[in-house]
């Protein structure tokens, strides 16, 4: 029985400490960022040793990226309110909300820090920001079903013009980023989808 | 007459390296980033002392910094082409050349560092797009003038309405940025110009 049982317990043990790790990951990524980042500092966080952390994560690099996916896949809540323009608003909302948090931030900034100049995190960020938008394409779908949005609106555009205000004024303008800058995205949006400016091919 | 001539001598070597330390600063940060970017490096690429550098700039930081507000400043010519339409795809024709160079990426990608972090860096990144956006604010002056666009339009909101798509590629999809971009880009921030939604207040 025992032999049975261990490796099942191993595997319990093992998800805790994973989640452990990242959040340490992240925790570590808020308060110093990309740069500072180390291996040590973070399995002291997470109260394991730093060969345990080794043991699963190849290098920093490898723990970084798979915090931050494992992060950015759980995050953005696809609202169904059965409106396109409060769904519109609710998607950017959530945006908003998440893309504030002090753990949203850390995220962004260390997607864009001198960890960008590597290849997985380039690779990552790529596909963790494409993840988030196809999640939510059910919600275009939707509208174009009920007749609210033209048929020939690509769901994906819709998305990214949804989100690239919200962006700019993070990253760019460094603007303040709050329900007015969702409602605005929103609008933009479709404005854009109405005026046939997000269409297929 | 030698001490007339000497301090304008003096203020056109200063200026020649200012301009020599400028370009080795932002030719560092294209090719090594900002982290691993030193004084002792941009010296050397500039062909002069450290002394001299530090003479001039009290750190690595208020280098960086006026470096790349030299580097915007110079940056986007303001297009009066007597139409609205041709205006903002010429506009967002030079972004989009600007971003996509060489020096535009480290420009930006250094905004966006570790070096973000420190006041000095988010300041300058603020003060640097703000002044970029400012200077083709008469491009929608214009067309306001000629009665294509309503009279309460933003031109500040409708500048990052057209900027925001083309930093979203860049930064977030990372797909490629190109005329296309552009055209999507102008086509975006007319339709939401003439949809209503970048109005003032």
């Amino acid at each position: 029985m025992t032999s049975d049982a261990e490796p099942r317990k191993a595997v319990g043990r093992g998800e805790k400490v994973r989640a452990a790790v990242h959040a340490a990951t992240l925790a570590e990524l808020v308060d110093k960022g990309y740069a500072a980042l180390t291996v040590d500092n973070v399995a002291q966080r997470a109260g394991v040793h730093k060969t345990t952390v080794y043991r699963r994560w190849a290098d920093r690099e490898s723990l970084v990226v798979d915090a931050l996916a494992d992060h950015v896949a759980a995050d953005i809540p696809v609202p169904d309110t059965g409106a396109v323009d409060t769904d519109l608003r609710e998607l950017a909302r959530s945006l908003v909300h998440t893309m504030t948090s002090p753990t949203g931030q850390a995220v962004l900034a260390a997607m864009l820090s001198d960890a960008a100049r590597l290849p997985e995190i380039a690779d990552a960020r790529k596909r963790i920001f494409g993840d988030r938008l196809r999640r939510a394409e059910p919600v275009i779908a939707r509208a174009v079903e009920r007749g609210e949005l033209p048929t020939d609106t690509d769901p994906g555009e819709l998305l990214k013009t949804l989100a690239a205000p919200i962006y700019f004024r993070l990253l760019i303008s460094a603007e303040p980023v709050d329900d007015s800058t969702a409602e605005h995205a929103a609008a933009l949006a479709l404005a854009a989808a109405r005026g046939g400016v997000v269409r297929k091919g």
